[in-house]
C-alpha cells in the first residue's frame, strides 16, 4: 500500500515539478506530516524499505532524511531510525511521546490532575475531591429521576427551559439581568469557552489573557489558531495601564478572563476595575468573555463584568462542575439577544443537543434546597482550609500573592527564588502533582508560584515533601 | 458609546488612509459586521444617528449605505431602514430572521424536528419517539446509579474505561478489531465527527460527501471552512466509477460516510464497494470516517469500511442515542492508535471530560440485559413500520427507492416530479414536518424526494396530507 501511495505522491509531485530528486522524497515525507499519517514521534520507514517502496535510490532517500532533520522536521535517534518531530501544527498540544518526556504544559497538568493512581496527592488540582461535592443532594436527584422516566430528550435547541429559568433568577440575584432566552445550555464550561471563540474568531485573531490566567485559555486558543496577548494581574484585577496600551496596540478581538475568584491568583475585581476596563474595551470595540464558574463560591457577589455591562459586549460563562458534581457537565453561555439564534445554531451543528439529563438533575438539585444546603457548608468548609493551609505555607516561608474571599486555591510564591516547574518534576517522583505558575503564565513568567489546591494540601506527606524542599534550597 | 466607537475607528481608518469619506464609513460598517457586532438581520443605525454618532454628514452616510446596498452587505427594507445581509461568513448557517423567512436548510430542519408544539406531526425527523426508546432499562440504570452515589468523577482522557471496554467487546461483535485504549468516548455523535474534522482538516481542505448524505455533514463542514465534493449514492454504496474520479480529481482529504443503514437512502454497503472504495482511498492517501451510529438497528451485521480496514485510514463514530436513550449522550470514536493521544488532547482541551454519568448509566443498561431486549423488540417493531408504510406509501404513487434492511427511515420519491421543498412548505402549514431531499443533498438534487419516518409516518393526519397533495398535482 505505501508502495501505491508513494507512487502516487512521486506522480503528483512529478507534475509541480520539484527540482530534485530529494526535494520529492522530503515532499512526500511534508506530506504525510500534514496529513497526520505520520504524526510527532512516529518512526520513519527505515531507508531500505522507503527506497523499495518509494522506487528512489537508498542515497536519496538518506540526504532526504538528513536534509528534513537538519530543518528539524524529523529527528535522528542513534540507533533507533528517525522519528517526527515537528509539532501537530496549528493544533499542536503536545508531543506524542513517553508520559515522563512530555513537558510540562497545560495537557501535562491535566493529565496529572486525572491520574487516581492509589496514594498520589493532587495538591495542584483545580476540582473538589468527590467527598466534597453535594454527593447527597446528587443521590436525591437521580431517585428522583428514575421515578420520572420517561426523561424527555432534548427539545429546545437552547437547552432544558426549566433550566435557562433557573440560571436566569440565580444571575439576576448575582445582578446580571438575562433572560432565559438569552441563555444557552453547553455540555461544559470548557465547550461554552469553545463555542464563543468559534464563532467571534478567525484564524490570526489577537486575543487578550490576564498574565497569569487559567492555563486551558492558552491551550484553546492554540486550537483557534488565535493569537495571544496579555496583561499583568493585580490583586483587584488587570493592570490598568498595561491594559489600555495593550488593547490600543494589539486591538484584540477578545479579553477572556475570570472575574470573581481569578483562576490561579484568587484575585477579586473592584469596582473601579471593572469600569475602567469596560470603558476601555467599549472604545476599542472589544469583546469580553467572563468565566464565571466559580461564581458560587463567593460569600458576598463581588462585581462583575456582566453585571456592569447588562450583557452588551460582555459574554458569561457558567457551570456547577465546581460546585455540585463531576459526575454532571452542564454549561451556559448568557450573552446578547442578536447572537443567541446564530451561536445555537452553530452548538446544534457541531455538537447536537446538550446533556438532558444532566440539565434535568441539576434542576432538581437546585431547586430542592440541598444544593443551597451544600454550599453553605462547603463555603465555610473552604474558609477553614485556606485560613490553615495558607498559615502553614507562611510558615515554610511561602508568599500568599493575595487573600483569596473564597474558592479552594491559594497562590503562592515559593521563597528564594525556586523554581516551581523543577519543584514539580521532583514532586511528580514522590506522587506529589504540583501546578508550577509558568503553566499558567503565556508569557512563560510566575516561574516560583504554585497554584494550591487547599483541600488536597492539607496532607503531611505534602507539607513534609515541601519542607524539605524549601529547606535543601537553603543549605 | 456608539460615539467612542466610531470616532476611534475613523481614526483608525483614517491611518490606512481609504480614498473617500464614504468609503471611511463602509470600512466601519464592514467592520462592526466582521466583529459580528452587527449580525446578519440587524437594522443598522438611521442615517440621521449614524451621522450624529460618526460626525460624517448625512449625505456621505447615505451614499455609503447605498454603496453597500449595491454590493449586497446590507439591503434596504421601505420605510423600516437598512439591516445587514451579509451571512455570518465563513461559519454561516442561517440568517437571523423571522423563522418563517428561514430557507429549508439543515438549520431549518433541526429546528423543525425540535418544536414539539401540541399535533404536530414529525414525519422526516430522524429519531425515535420517546416510547420507543429504552425506558425501562433507563430507569433501572437511574435507580442503580442512585445507589451507587458519590458517583466517580472523569478521571480517565479517553472516557470511563469499562464503557471503552464494552464498545471494544461490541465492535468485535461486529468485525471490527479495536483495543478500548483505540477509543475516545464524546459527548455525542456529532461532536465526535466535529473532533476528528478539527484533527484532520485545514480550513479550505476538500472533503468528499455522499449525494444524499445526512443533512449534518454539510453543515458541520461549513463551519470547518472546508470545501465540499459529492459522489452519487447507489443502493450498494458510492457509485464506483464516479468516487474513483473524483477522488482523483479533487484529492479530498477525508470521505464522511455511513455503511449500514446509509442516512438518508436505507442503502447497505456490499462487501464488493467497501473493498473497492478502501483500495481508492489507499492510493490517494484518503481518511474515510465511517458515521456508523445506526449499527445497533441491524439484524445481521452488513459489511463496514472499519472492519475490512482495521482502523489503519478509517476512523470508526458510534453512539446510542439513536437506540438508547436522547436523555443521554454519549458517543465515540475508534482510530489508530499514534491518533488517540492528540485526539484525546484536542478534546480535553476544547470541550474538558465527557459525561461520565451518562457513560456510567449506559454500562448498565448494556450489560444487564435490558438493552439487548429492549433492541430485539426494537428491531421487530421497525421491520413491521417499514412494511406498513411502505406499503401505503407505494399505494400513494410514491417510488421507495430501495428497501433499507433495517432502521426507521424510508426514502420516497414523489410521483410525477413533485417537489418536496415545496411540499414541506404547504406541510409546515398544516403542522407537518416534512424531510425534503434537497436538504440531504450537498449537490441540490433528490428534490423530488422525502425522507420518511415510518414510525411517525405511521399517522392517518400524514397520510391524508399526502394522498390530497398528490392528488391535487395530478389534476
Amino acid at each position: 500500500m505505501l508502495d501505491t501511495i508513494f507512487r502516487t505522491q512521486a506522480d503528483q509531485a512529478g507534475e509541480a515539478k520539484p527540482r530534485t530528486r530529494t526535494e520529492q522524497v522530503m515532499e512526500l515525507i511534508r506530506q504525510r506530516i500534514e496529513r497526520r499519517m505520520l504524526v510527532p514521534g512516529a518512526r520513519l520507514p527505515s531507508v531500505r524499505a522507503m527506497a523499495e517502496t518509494s522506487g528512489f535510490s537508498k542515497s536519496t532517500i538518506v540526504e532526504a532524511y538528513d536534509r528534513l532533520a537538519a530543518e528539524g522536521v524529523i529527528r535522528a535517534k542513534a540507533g533507533a531510525g528517525f522519528f517526527v518531530s515537528a509539532p501537530l501544527a496549528p493544533l499542536a498540544l503536545c508531543e506524542v511521546e513517553a508520559p515522563e518526556a512530555r513537558e510540562i504544559d497545560p495537557v501535562w497538568l491535566l493529565r496529572q490532575f486525572h491520574d487516581e493512581r492509589e496514594g498520589l496527592i493532587n495538591a495542584g488540582s483545580g476540582t473538589l475531591p468527590q467527598d466534597w461535592l453535594a454527593q447527597e443532594s446528587m443521590g436525591k436527584a437521580l431517585r428522583g429521576a428514575a421515578r420520572q422516566v420517561p426523561l424527555r430528550g432534548q427539545s429546545d435547541l437552547l437547552g432544558y427551559e426549566p433550566m435557562r429559568m433557573l440560571i436566569s433568577r440565580r444571575m439576576a440575584e448575582q445582578g446580571v439581568e438575562a433572560s432565559p432566552d438569552q441563555i444557552l445550555l453547553t455540555d461544559s464550561g470548557t465547550q461554552a469557552l469553545d463555542l464563543v471563540c468559534r464563532f467571534l474568531l478567525q484564524p490570526g485573531d489577537t486575543v487578550l489573557l490576564d498574565d497569569p490566567c487559567f492555563f486551558n485559555f492558552t491551550a484553546l486558543l492554540r486550537a483557534h489558531r488565535a493569537r495571544v496577548v496579555t496583561v499583568p494581574m493585580t490583586p483587584q484585577g488587570p493592570d490598568l495601564v498595561a491594559f489600555a496600551e495593550v488593547v490600543k496596540r494589539e486591538k484584540p478581538r477578545l479579553y477572556i478572563t475570570n472575574s470573581a475568584m481569578h483562576n490561579p491568583t484568587g484575585a477579586t475585581l473592584s469596582a473601579s476595575h471593572v469600569h475602567r476596563v469596560l470603558k476601555i474595551a467599549a472604545e476599542a470595540d472589544m469583546v469580553i468573555v467572563e468565566d464565571d464558574i466559580f461564581a458560587d463560591f463567593e460569600m458576598e457577589c463581588s462585581p462583575r463584568y456582566a453585571s456592569f455591562d447588562g450583557l452588551e459586549r460582555v459574554i458569561r460563562i457558567g457551570s456547577f462542575s465546581k460546585t455540585a458534581s463531576t459526575a454532571i457537565r452542564c454549561g451556559h453561555i448568557a450573552l446578547r439577544p442578536d447572537w443567541v439564534t446564530p451561536l445555537a445554531d452553530l452548538r446544534v451543528v457541531t455538537a447536537y443537543m446538550g446533556n438532558p439529563l444532566g440539565a434535568q438533575l441539576l434542576v432538581t438539585m437546585l431547586t430542592d434546597g440541598t444544593y443551597r444546603h451544600h454550599m453553605e457548608t462547603l463555603r465555610r468548609r473552604l474558609a477553614r482550609a485556606r485560613a490553615k493551609v495558607g498559615a502553614r505555607l507562611i510558615g515554610l516561608g511561602l508568599r500568599i500573592w493575595c487573600e483569596p474571599q473564597a474558592g479552594m486555591s491559594l497562590w503562592a510564591q515559593l521563597p528564594d527564588g525556586m523554581d516551581a516547574a523543577a519543584l514539580a518534576r521532583e514532586a511528580a517522583r514522590e506522587q506529589v502533582v504540583l501546578a508550577p505558575g509558568v503553566v499558567f503564565s503565556p508569557s512563560g513568567g510566575w516561574q516560583d508560584y504554585l497554584r494550591i489546591n487547599t483541600v488536597h494540601g492539607d496532607d503531611e506527606r505534602f507539607f513534609a515533601f515541601l519542607a524539605k524542599a524549601c529547606a535543601a534550597r537553603k543549605s
